[in-house]
């Protein structure tokens, strides 16, 4: 088959063997692959991710020196059963499932950041069928290979523990925050106040549901956070505040950010991470201490969430389209990583590798 | 009246205007008054203090270049109801307060934090009479002034939202440790898992109810920790730990003890930032991320919390004596910042302006 490759630091497109089924496992095609930016961050920085993964047993566990078919975005469709399957899903059939394989020894792994298991960036893959998730309704391709990154957003709300009459603040509105806002507006908690830098991305913002956006360049976000009602008691250094904890999503994960929404954060607040740095970054512990904050750090979804993200899509409770800015074919995806660099131009990008 | 005044960044004992209660105040005479570490660390770094203060709206708010008489951990004695008080607790009776007073302005400032309003180590003070809160049922003056860091362990356990059956882990056994450890034990949870390079603090960690205390340089706290059932499941990237959360203590409050934590912490763990850290702080959030950790600073109590603490000393369900290693005259202030350098000497050293 043919896949675009992370070799040595760089992807080209290239043969590779077709992926084998075995046991309780699926061949199927890629229809759409999203392109992640935890992808791009691995290509530039793959020993570390893998260093970093390793240290806490986490599942970026591969060897960077070898090939690795990134992608695990991605809306497949069902070629073949491979032995000791059921059959569940039609051949034919398109389907989605978490980015998880069990591997030859049981163990899991991660699907697009793996020697053995090639992701979405090749034309064939193979997945576990008792993970498999057929899309329901006719929901198009393009939107169900959104499931993934819109149940990073969905998780995220879900570990903020809303009371629901919260006034959110989503600091960044890459595809993580798009995410985020997406899933708040689903909920029903607003008013949404987010900040970006990008035109493009604050017009993105607003399609997904928020209701305030504001350009950091111009306002405060976080003055403007306070007037919409993201907090109102001032500061009391004995007592705790009378209404729903304020809630802050830092999408952006980079260093700096979160030391900058704790020094912007008003007593008891609770940011929430979901932007992920990979660099070292500096805080501020006293900020924290002073104000009673907490900091939850966030990543993925279970497995119920991403079920359910596709399912709200599905219905068309939840869309996506807002953040969907181009689509490339194998060809084309070392060009689209260097278009993703630049926010004004591109959000998310869909591979599609069976393209010319 | 004789006070230790920190004055230009030293102390010294010297006379001041005896302090004068307004409406609502009552004039005491500090019977007992404990030396906090913040106190160490404000008299070095008094304007940092303010200024990290003033930026949050926290109530350290003083002049760093007039007269502050600190100290905020005291036992009292009634000597005289000022103007407009209800002679709710009889002269020559004995009490403890929050160490917060009603300001001219009808602001609230923070008794030992003041240059309005002199602290324990003074030998008056003046308070608000609906704050004040009777010693109950005999309970020793010693005791009684343990009440506020007490309560700073109280607090932060609430804040940690246990279920009861976790296997908290407690790092640094200075009274902040000390005091989450006396609150852990109060509430039945267990078994409480504690390090402190000190044997002397190991000791008073094990006198106040820690029941695996470990000596950091000899052994991991953390490989303990996990031996003796403070987390169960090994990492599951896409799992939730069914357990309860694992939760860990900060309580040094030093650089790079949160980032050690956040290394060392297992998936899904809670760490309670009681320490207070005032300078930056080096974190690796991709640490967080990946295990989904949270980070919940915390300080001081409320209340309710603090009445709560007096009341379990006075009937005898909590005990601080085993943190209680010194008492001082004001001459002996300056001797006592020093001692507390020193783990092995001393833990909790009382002022007693009234001696000689």
């Amino acid at each position: 088959m043919k896949a675009a490759v992370m070799r040595a630091g760089a992807l080209r497109v290239d043969e590779l063997p077709d992926p084998v089924p075995e046991a309780g496992q699926v061949l199927v095609k890629t229809l759409a692959c999203g392109i992640c930016g935890s992808d791009l961050h691995a290509l530039q920085h793959s020993h570390e991710l893998v260093n970093a993964s390793r240290e806490v047993g986490a599942s970026f566990d591969f060897d960077p020196d070898r090939d690795v078919v990134m992608g695990h975005e991605f809306c497949v469709e069902i070629l073949d059963h491979g032995p000791g399957t059921q059959g569940t899903l039609p051949l034919g059939s398109r389907a989605c499932s978490l980015p998880v394989v069990a591997g030859r020894d049981g163990a899991a792994a991660t699907v697009g950041y793996s020697n053995d298991y090639p992701g979405g960036y090749g034309e064939l893959m193979v997945l576990n069928e008792d993970l498999l998730l057929p899309v329901p309704n006719g929901l198009s391709t393009e939107h169900a290979a959104l499931t993934e990154p819109l149940a990073v957003g969905w998780h995220a709300v879900a570990k903020a523990n809303l009371q629901g009459d919260e006034t959110p603040l989503v600091i960044g509105c890459g595809p993580v925050g798009l995410a985020v806002i997406a899933a708040l507006k689903k909920r029903g908690v607003g008013p949404i106040v987010a900040a970006d830098f990008s035109p493009t991305r604050r017009a993105m913002a607003e399609a997904l549901g928020a209701d305030d956006i504001i350009d950091p360049a111009q306002d405060s976000p976080y003055t403007r956070w306070a007037q919409r009602g993201g907090y109102d008691a001032p500061p009391d250094p004995l007592g705790a505040n009378a209404f729903s904890k304020p809630v802050m999503f830092e999408c952006v994960g980079v260093p700096g950010v979160i030391e900058q929404l704790m020094l912007a954060a008003p007593r008891d607040a609770r940011i929430v991470v979901v932007g992920v740095c990979m660099e070292h970054d500096r805080i501020q512990p006293f900020q924290g201490i002073v104000k009673e904050l907490s900091l939850q750090f966030v990543l993925a979804y279970t497995a119920e969430e991403f079920g359910h993200t596709l399912q709200l899509l599905g219905d068309g409770e939840m869309d996506g389209q807002a953040m969907l800015t181009g689509r490339v074919g194998l060809s084309g995806v070392v060009q689209a990583f260097q278009d993703l660099g630049d926010p004004e131009a591109h959000a998310k990008i869909l591979v599609e590798p069976w393209r010319s």
